[in-house]
């Protein structure tokens, strides 16, 4: 079955907006085993629409469109796709009443201009919107294309595709079941060498590898008659990966670095700390991003001053002179200073130089030092980013500060 | 001139890239008054990219691409192109010495596989590539559509558009300035309601709204025969966008929350200094975002766990107890005590519930206390984001804390 996707709105072709939807659609079919084979965003007017409708048609079996069913005058995808598909809009009490009971919930009264929102292409079916006012529908246009619509806000979306679209729409012959393995510090071309045989294309598991600076996620997906065989294929399949990567694995679970190490200490029962120059609350923030952080994290210093690195870390002045802020010997004495003064058992430093500016020929822009230390025992990792500018410089080294972490509490093999 | 874009690439539809390349030649085109009608993303194979060809060839007079212009054997765009358009490819020598040139710049001989880059569509022209080795190129259909090539690489790709594309590609009729006013702490539909006029379309000068939370950027381009007469338009219209959003204007330019506090303090010779906790570090992570933050950001305090907002910021444990760390008075000692132990004028604290969990009836998930300081006179906003899920609620407090300290410098009147 060819898939093709349907993004409507001004919004998306004006740059207003950034289509993540796409991305979800993508990832969610791909763990289905479901590839899509084109994406067409257009604007809302009726010769765009009705272009990319003709357009879709002829290319693919499954559209699965968003956006353009919002109350207003301006969103005509349902006028325009009844027009498409040769069939009268017909008005919807249940798709009404739905709508009415959802405004009440918040205390309001549905006002008239939503009772467009009711009107479906005849010959279709409703879609249930469990988050919001606008229900979806599907219609098959006279060649037999399946046009499934959905609304454009990303959370509407998401629920609409996971719990009607997935479930009613979607081909499932046999049985699929879709598993991550997370590795730390490797890059895609080290890893993806190690297991060329498994990203190669065809056979019932199926590999992908999706890489973010300091880890990749490798996803497979296997498809069995039974969920029983599905599960045993994959089984295999993950367990070669995991061997070949065996030094950098992590764990498995769409889940990040941060994660990670909340968890390693969540486990062994270690507290955290952070001090952080160049980086300036990234890696705190980080950790925060994750729930249920505050059991383990105690407390981050964003010292960005030298003087703040002096008073609140008690870093000795001589070695800000004699070594300068960005040095091995400062980001050590960060480490020690923060363990004295947060009484955490692993405490992990941070100092460099970001840019655009402050570098020179033996500290260039893109130097950044990282410490990391777990009951007194330190290590100082000496990293050379190179002039990628100053958002990749701190969110690189955020990474890797993550993965001294990993390294000290021993979840990776150094 | 209708334009598409057309973007190549497995990575993209199988979810692994979120296109961003089309967001920012809409932006591009947008500054120049030019409007973009489509975009497609197809896979690199020959019968997807064939179809692609032809659905932009039909619809649109000027297509920019890119991807599938790499040296291995899967990157087959340009032969799919020549094929397209019926003409052969031919070898470009002043192509591979560039390439050969770009390979010694960086210590290494080109391999031999990337002599493919330097095949080009008879007919069309060669773009040059400032910082990659994949030269761009640009030919015409038999029905007269200019296609033009550039590579996947973000950065290669917008340099490629800005220094070959945009000065010898696009019409230019007439002079085209645009300019960005920047608003702070109101909605987009409050600010869009006063400026309902100059949103609606036609006329020679464009305004459209881009909303974040906390900010809205109002971005015009002016059309005129002259830059001059382009430039008296575009006047025009921001004094009464300016005027009309007077309360709420924080200044011109594509700028951040964070780079409007950094310049007030620079501007005042102000130093700040920042106490987090539902945040986590991310306001001090955004003021550091701004290159020469260190002229006045001291210093960040993570105070996550209650202890380290007692022993690190002085807040007196009777208010915690009495009071929860969630309320009011603990956002306010946490800048009095912030105060205190960092010498910054300029204070904030912000402290919360960002969930999942630990909401309450009388507390509940989404409440927040935003505290702001200068030279000891004290504010606290009492914030309440509803349980919009972690990522959010964090994000939202991060911009409101920011916006918190530009009221308190007077940037913007209550």
């Amino acid at each position: 079955m060819r898939i093709g996707l349907l993004m409507i709105g001004d919004e998306i072709l004006d740059g207003r907006i950034l289509d993540t939807n796409s991305q979800f659609l993508e990832r969610s079919l791909a763990q289905r085993g479901l590839e899509v084979s084109y994406v067409l965003q257009c604007r809302d007017g009726e010769k765009n629409l009705a272009w990319a409708l003709e357009s879709m048609d002829a290319a693919v079996d499954l559209v699965l469109a968003s956006g353009g069913l919002g109350p207003t005058e301006d969103d005509r995808t349902r006028e325009i796709v009844a027009a498409f598909v040769g069939k009268p809009l017909v008005y919807d009490e249940e798709a009404w009443a739905e709508i009415q009971a959802r405004f009440r919930k918040t205390g309001r009264e549905a006002p008239e201009a939503n009772r467009r929102q009711a009107l479906l292409p005849e010959g279709g079916g409703k879609l249930d919107n469990p988050v919001g006012t606008a229900p979806g529908f599907w219609v098959e246009s006279p060649r037999g294309t399946r046009f499934v619509f959905m609304p454009g806000v990303p959370s509407e979306l998401k629920r609409m595709f996971q719990e009607e679209v997935l479930p009613r729409m979607l081909p499932k012959e046999g049985a699929f079941v879709t598993e991550t393995l997370c590795f730390g510090g490797v890059s895609e071309s080290e890893l993806g060498g190690l297991i060329a045989d498994e990203l190669k294309e065809g056979g019932d598991v199926r590999v992908g590898s999706y890489a973010q600076y300091g880890m990749i996620r490798i996803v497979l997906t296997s498809k069995g008659r039974t969920e029983e065989e599905a599960r045993a294929k994959l089984r295999e399949t993950a367990a070669r990966i995991q061997e070949a990567g065996a030094r950098w694995y992590l764990g498995r679970g769409d889940r990040s670095l941060q994660e990670f190490v909340v968890e390693a200490c969540e486990g062994k029962g270690i507290t955290l700390a952070v001090a952080e120059s160049c980086t300036g609350g990234k890696v705190a923030a980080k950790l925060v991003d994750v729930p249920g952080a505050s059991s383990v994290f105690l407390e981050g210093q964003v010292t960005y001053a030298n003087a703040a690195k002096i008073d609140r870390l008690g870093v000795p002045p001589e070695i800000i002179e004699e070594h300068g802020a960005v040095s091995e010997e400062c980001a050590r004495a960060m480490v020690e200073g923060l363990a004295r003064t947060s009484g955490a058992r692993l405490c992990a430093s941070v100092t460099g130089i970001a840019g655009p500016s402050g570098g020179s020929v033996e500290k260039p822009v893109g130097l950044v030092f990282i410490g990391c230390g777990l009951d007194g025992r330190v290590e100082v990792f000496r990293k050379t980013y190179g002039a990628r500018g100053r958002a990749v410089v701190r969110e690189w080294a955020a990474n890797d500060c993550l993965l001294a972490m990993l390294r000290m509490l021993g979840q990776k093999r150094p």
